[in-house]
């Protein structure tokens, strides 16, 4: 980690993008040409952070919500807390294994390792039909293929966060968090450093790229059209890193 | 809440505090100065974001390590798993209720009601001796104190979030959260609101003031001597909230 303590200014620059991503658009070409619109320019060492949402859309992570046939469990659990049963079905086919299934809240594990509500699976108007779009099927891959297409198209060398909205227990409302990462470490650990005292600081590992993605979140608004934006000042090194990093193992993991 | 759709440009501005903040010291004052070294000026809707442990410095939320005698229970857990039992005694002195206390981790409910590592309670040097930071008594309390005192220097009218690093279950690596708001609320809540396509966003609300406390944790470091920052261009409306609204009530939490 390079000197986070010298830190200045972090800059947090929306990214708008205009009409709808569908399934086969380049999105690293529309976020460059958002960009370009905002006359902003990519430059080495910034920290692009993209809602999943329009990575899955341009992936084609999409599933037309008439072609889900929901088992008799799921439409007597759609029935009984109102809530739509096609989507229940895809949340289960899309998890590992159920979290918690009460009053009407379906919490899962993902294929991918991530504990959220219903796998993830949200639904969206796409071409004037109803469609549940689902996580990236890799959100690393995702977010190191969005790194490598702008390092080609601008010869700039970012790192890429793909992000989404989860809950979390004991608190409420919805923050953002990292589920893929390319071109940077999504964790600083201090353990073993030393405060402005020598005070050893034991225990102090930070999760920087969640912390990424909620500052994204304030620009990235849930009605915005603006589903990216550019992360400016942040020190950080360049290197490999995994969204995989920030899932606890289920052995270290006191709640599962 | 206002448009927070045309959110332009986020600014997270660091102030950093020359020396040691001292129990009875103007809190307010000494970030006014900082802002003031920084070449900075606070304006009208800017979010200031302190961290918890100069707010507690200066209240004097602290407690001398050789002054607390640990029972024997602490002390046993302290010998198994290498803690403080010093710590693990005030941890538990200052909860309402132990969530998990397993390998060497002790989670607890403080008596505000936040759900944490040892009750918040943090070890640091003071004075040349080992004193442990307890979390503020009403961090909302001393977040309106110092939008109170800001408005009264400067006659500026922010909104102030008092944060603290907590973990997560399922998730590597602390993120900060706001555990004392005044001037804005912590939620926005976007339920019964539509995307642009029409489709109602029935199921989102977000924890806004935990994003602009993880925001700030990127320019307030661990190390950094820089426990507060501006954050300027965030739309908001101006009004009471409370750091009490992000807990989750017991009756509506799956996980206890």
């Amino acid at each position: 980690m390079s000197k986070r303590e010298e830190t200045g200014e972090i800059r947090i620059l929306p990214l708008p993008v205009v009409g709808e991503i569908r399934a086969g658009a380049s999105l690293s070409a529309k976020l460059v040409a958002a960009a370009k619109s905002a006359r902003l320019r990519f430059q080495d060492g910034d920290i692009l952070v993209v809602k999943h949402k329009v990575v899955s859309k341009a992936e084609g992570a999409l599933v037309a919500l008439d072609e889900v046939h929901p088992s008799v469990s799921s439409r007597a659990w759609g029935r009984r807390f109102g809530v739509d049963a096609r989507v229940t079905e895809l949340a289960l086919r899309q998890s590992r294994r159920v979290v918690r299934r009460k009053r009407g809240v379906l919490i899962t594990e993902t294929r991918h390792g991530f504990v959220c509500a219903n796998s993830g699976v949200d639904v969206s108007n796409v071409d004037g039909g109803q469609h549940a779009v689902l996580l990236p099927e890799n959100p690393d891959r995702s977010a190191g293929r969005l790194r490598a297409e702008i390092k080609k198209q601008l010869g700039v060398r970012i790192a890429v966060i793909v992000s989404d909205s989860f809950g979390r227990p004991w608190r409420e409302g919805l923050t953002e968090v990292a589920i893929g990462v390319a071109g940077m470490r999504p964790l600083i650990d201090y353990r073993g450093r030393r405060d402005l005292h020598g005070y050893s600081l034991h225990a102090t590992v930070d999760a920087v790229a969640d912390e990424l993605a909620c500052a994204a979140g304030l620009v990235c608004g849930k009605l915005a059209g603006t589903p990216a934006c550019i992360i400016r000042g942040f020190s950080y090194r360049m290197r490999n890193g995994s969204g995989r990093e920030l899932i606890r193992p289920a052995k270290h993991d006191l709640f599962r």
